[in-house]
């Protein structure tokens, strides 16, 4: 054996239980009461749960936008990651206009690779099938090449990102006979565009007015409008970053008539409401979507207990402060996207450990599900034969977040201050140490490429 | 007096009952057992159903569209109105960019002018707000002028019509506030567009096309949309030419949710279904939104028969045959449109002779409602002070529909060969025979503007 | 002409106009702008509403229960109704076991004949359908004799006035084949049994526990089930005195599925909350069901404006104070009702005069919609050939209700201190003054049995 | 170690790997890739699946119930299962007015004892909480025992087991204060008497007459009933053999909006549909609920691919030939229950073999969620620690049931004639081999007596 860990506490998506872990080769190999025989590293777990390393299924890595690129590139952004327990991280890769999706892809896995901490790997963002749609040619190629998840943005028209329903439609009827998942950013472009010009008008430029000109119900339209494309295509369609209760009554009403519909939401969402565009520092909070009022806040929660919410990702896309303040007398100026990789894992075991849900569900909405749905088999769970990405976790350290004590490049963070029951002292990628209490121990680069297989089921 | 109909069954909304109807000065002065005095002219109705006259509120007369102008002028199109029974014509003035409303609705006022032969009024289509949403401002004098409906088209986009959500948003927020009831063609244009482009490229050029690129989960898309800004803006909202269940379900829904949302539907979706554009001719038929499947018109007339459908109107926009002839290879290059105002109340009361509905419910349907709707408080009842708009029919009258029996200028009609059970036989337009047994009998140019009151409740 | 009501304004549920109206043999002959000739009376209606007399389709006169009989008789209860503008009411003939259905309506029927001082009318509860179901062999009888109403209660086992599911679903399939209507009593016998029960075992007997062993959701249990039956026979349904807000949401949704469910409601849940039974004389509003939350109260309002709720009447039920008073220490002794059969008119008119509904609806709630469901052809709405009841309303009138200007046998009534804008000034019963300005004024004896048709249709 | 299966196909809710399993004192110890060391006892699983054994948590063994008593005891039914797959059965210990709760469990307990083949747990059945609800004090005493779940027949009045709604709601109250989770039979007895009192008036008596006596909407309505009070409660509900489509929908959407609602299905609703009842031997298929109609089929398959139905369980209560032939000319006179322990495990697995779920699926439905949901937690998984309840399964060996191949005492089955694509080849109980290629292998008795943790959550 190369790794046993000892005594721990295991935690799957079905149960807890008692058991010693085994691997070899970057492989679990063994799950037993006791592992008797000796290993290059035995670690002692008593006290500590062992947790399979979260799956991060929505980040921006050195993404362009609002002007400026996003603060993390794909090194900083996979060190703060495995830091907080998450062992493999999506990037959005985003296909323009005359450019071809592997093409897309594998310019992004280039900067990836050689850097990155923790695995990886790409939906592409589709933004434009091109003047014949010929770009639907090469969906099955992508898949192949483990690309099996797009994403369409139902906003940003001007930012030349934006599909319309046309195309989303073309886009969920081929994805679907391809086993490629789609993924929507579902707001409405036109309304939100009206009613900045109106706030505009008026003077009213202060971030709360960025969370007026996207209320809950510019978010709710579109994502019932996604969901009755993809009802008609008979496809399957995940919704990122899902932060309404109309939205979620949607979701939850379609999955009970049997359609394989998904829903995500981020620990901002879970965390706060949009009194946040009231404070001094509003500006820090902007992200798309807002956070909604506290109505949303309780009903995202009660889809986190009940399992109408499948998975919780980051959307991790953090800004510079001082790009943050181009936008301190117009919201508009606001580069859009918070920082949350690193607290993601932290946020929700803290929720365990605090009783709002238990560390089974945790796990399922953390790990085992996003692996699950998108595709990437050797992840998320505890068991035989799966990649040993594990999390020590101590239920009785306890945190409180500062941009000091993270791993990101940015310099701020809406987490700052925010007190956590409970933390990860541990994280194994693939069976080596890279996570040690506060430090990053291992070796930028170590990270892979995830071919993933088909997605859309759980 | 000046007029008295004697011995005829008087039909209202609420009921029906044997009267004398006494005519002064073009108003109903007395509803009477008898009325014993005498008049200039008495008429003995026996036998006959005494009806108020109908009230189309959605045609298009004289309207450059396709390429072409629709085939009936407004003294044509009102003409074959009174000789089907309908005394009120509502026409849509188009808007354009650059254009004020009452600018716009003076210009159709003045081509009505003189030659109509029923009383008409206008609902404005707009179709831009301008760079900064100046129109707005129009709409209390729009209202003032009588015109207290506004129609937005959720398709047209390159026909330079169209309205997005954002422009449809601000337009509900408004019209609520000065008593403007918003109408809608609700249809989503962009699925419509590739729906297209991947049929032409497939060499699918048929009238089946022309159904197959615009099919019902296309129109219930827009349907649930534009309720959903209605609900969101807390305005009324009138639903033009609904044509399929799902669509007809999210009114039913909305309204016992207590939102006021009303739906109108047209004869033609009532008779017909997809299966004629796998006619010959087929493109004949071809209107937007174009027939739809069987459940979509049983759930029509369920609709009809319970009260989700608050108004029949018929959409008149004839082509002639050279012009729908363009389109013989190519679905695309059909002028959509078909005509109806003359067929409307005589289908209708046809349904009620044939016992489908009530004879009140077809007055309800055609004549009272759609007054009561659209602010034209003399109009749409048998009432003493409202307008004596009367129609004697004769429910032992057989008809079948010809162009050959038919006023207006067009040179076909999908209704050819309809046979119709009973007819009306004289039409009153405030006091005086304008239509007898066949012919026209009035003098063109008769008809009046109505300037009407607030709209939007029943 | 026997009578002529001049310059009067006329409400229907259409519309409101200025007319006099003629009366010969106590019908209405005419309806005109101006009524010249003579007549044996001529009444100036200036300034003064003039409205159908209402229909109160839910009283019980002379009611053996509880331990004793209500205290309106056939005479005080019709005498107190036409003073509050009602001219037809419907009084309950409760059929007991062994007992056939005209011999308990014509035991009835003979207690009325005589002393009526309204029109009067009678639904049937059935009890009891015998051994072998052998009542159902009646219906059609039933029906010919004008009784085309029926009701079933499902409470009042320990009373044997209760209908099991099964019974009642026989008689829903066989009242609908005949043209009869099903009204129901919806609440959950054992539910409340068992939680009175609990109560008393608790020592809780003060008048909220009234209200604590019936909640929202016992009475909202028994809608649903009802709504179910009625649509798994495919039968109308009338809901009496429907009380509770889920409750409500069943009926919209049911009828917004095209079925024909029809609700009542009373004043006492439009003006009080269950909060009364928390004051001093709290076992004087006792009565079943019992006033709700105020969520229920403002939902009930809501469907009186939407017209999901069809109906308003009174559940007519008064007992004396020294009756109520054998609760005092235990509201199951409370005998269970209120009054307000001349409250009913007085009250939906004070709304309609405050804004909160039309004139309109309160005619259309209170006599023309009653009218029609229950088969009153001659009644409920101002129309040439009905019977001449009508309301003289002055809206400028103010009235304070105190159990010393009301005109039944009671000694105490709910809606004492009850401020009114605008009342009623006179009544006619076909043609004959009956109430003027405060007196009884009319021949008791002088109400008609009403033969009823077919019921169950709007 | 005691025994190590080696080279087979593990398979758990969450996914399928290879691995070896090594128990130990009945408990599984290892979980390994390969296991090395030496074992009392190695078996090669090559090309075999090891599943979880089953948890049959609805049977009726030794029932007395139609006038006889059902044709398994605890021996051959706990027999039957295990040559089944199925490791835990649960019965159904009904308790009788003036009988306590835990008197009831252990005396079936003790004829459980001595002779059970498997494991085994006890539901208790309420029938009659006592005069003055006096049972409801046992409730924790009976948790403490392990009887975390209670049964309430919303039927079977005259058989003296039935429960009223005002029982119900005080059992779903303080069973949910106690951790015990309420299941109920659901259907209305009232519709159910009334329909065969009629049936049997007009002399129709056959087996199809089952069926009409308690139809779709028999059961549909009392789910919808038993789901009102659950949530009125705010408890905890699980709805035993449900089969009916409308009663589907309504647990999907009441768990849609978030509340507890389970639902369990059998097998005989998923392979047959009411037509069965039209055979010859339409008597053989008699139980309650009957088989459905085709819509309520298809829909159970659905719930079962989607999640919304949580277990398949067997409600397994075979009668002998000649108690069923008693039913001949009388459908009222059959005893109602038909055989299905020893098929339940290889008729899902052979639904996954062919396709139509996953293997995980199976396992989920049969093993995991029951024995999480009834507070079972050493059974239902393949996870270290728990006990060794192990089944291999080989999908390439087919099978024909019959009743000669079963290991029951009844002599006639619905199964008859029915293939299987694959079938379980050995059973361990707690680690010990008790099936074998069609033989029960093991010592009757050695099953044991299982006690559980708190129901009602998954």
């Amino acid at each position: 054996m190369d790794l046993i860990i000892k005594n721990g506490t295991v935690v799957t998506a079905s149960g807890i239980f008692a058991a010693d872990i085994g691997v070899e080769q970057g492989k679990i190999k063994t799950i037993a009461e006791k592992i008797e025989g000796a290993a290059a590293k035995v670690v002692d777990a008593k006290g500590l749960y062992v947790l399979p390393g979260a799956v991060d299924v929505h980040t921006h890595l050195q993404m362009p936008f609002g002007g400026t690129v996003s603060a993390d590139g794909y090194q900083s952004g996979t060190r703060a990651a495995v830091c907080g327990g998450v062992t493999t991280v999506f990037d959005y890769a985003i296909q323009r206009k005359g450019k071809g999706i592997l093409e897309t892809v594998k310019e992004r896995q280039a900067l990836a690779e050689g850097g990155a901490c923790s695995d990886y790997a790409f939906h592409c963002a589709i933004t434009n099938l091109g003047e014949n749609a010929e770009l639907l040619d090469e969906f099955p190629a992508a898949a192949d090449y483990g690309v099996s998840s797009f994403k369409c943005f139902m906003v940003y028209r001007k930012e030349g990102m934006m599909i319309d329903d046309g195309q989303l439609m073309r886009i969920l009827e081929k994805a679907k006979d391809v086993g490629i998942l789609t993924n929507v950013h579902a707001e409405n472009p036109d309304v939100i565009d009206a009613r900045i010009a109106a706030f505009l008008k008026e003077g009213k430029t202060s971030a709360w007015y960025h969370y007026q000109s996207r209320p809950e119900f510019v978010e709710a339209e579109a994502v019932k409008r996604a969901i009755h494309w993809a009802v008609s295509a008979n496809a399957p369609l995940y919704i990122v970053h899902l932060a309404c209760k109309e939205g979620l009554e949607a979701v939850a009403e379609a999955r009970s008539q049997g359609y394989p519909i998904f829903a995500e939401t981020c620990p901002q969402y879970l965390e706060f409401t949009s009194d946040v565009y009231k404070r001094e520092d509003g500006r820090n909070f902007v992200c798309s979507p807002p956070m909604k009022g506290p109505e949303s806040q309780a009903a995202l929660w009660k889809g986190i207990q009940l399992g109408v919410i499948d998975t919780v990702a980051t959307d991790h896309c953090p800004f510079k402060q001082a790009e943050k303040d181009w936008g301190k007398d117009n919201f508009t100026k606001i580069p859009n996207g918070c920082a949350g990789i690193e607290n993601l894992y932290p946020y929700m075991l803290s929720a365990a450990n605090s009783g709002k849900i238990s560390f089974s569900r945790a796990v399922e909405l953390c790990a085992e599900t996003p692996a699950a749905l998108f595709g990437c088999t050797a992840k998320g769970s505890i068991t035989v034969g799966k990649d040993a990405d594990l999390v020590l976790y101590d239920p009785k350290k306890n945190f409180e977040i500062s941009v000091k004590n993270m791993h990101s490049d940015y310099d701020n963070t809406i987490w700052e201050g925010k007190k956590l029951k409970g933390y990860p002292v541990q994280t194994y990628l693939r069976g080596t140490l890279v996570y040690d209490n506060g430090s990053y121990v291992g070796v930028p680069g170590s990270g892979r490429y995830i071919k993933r297989g088909a997605s859309g089921r759980k």
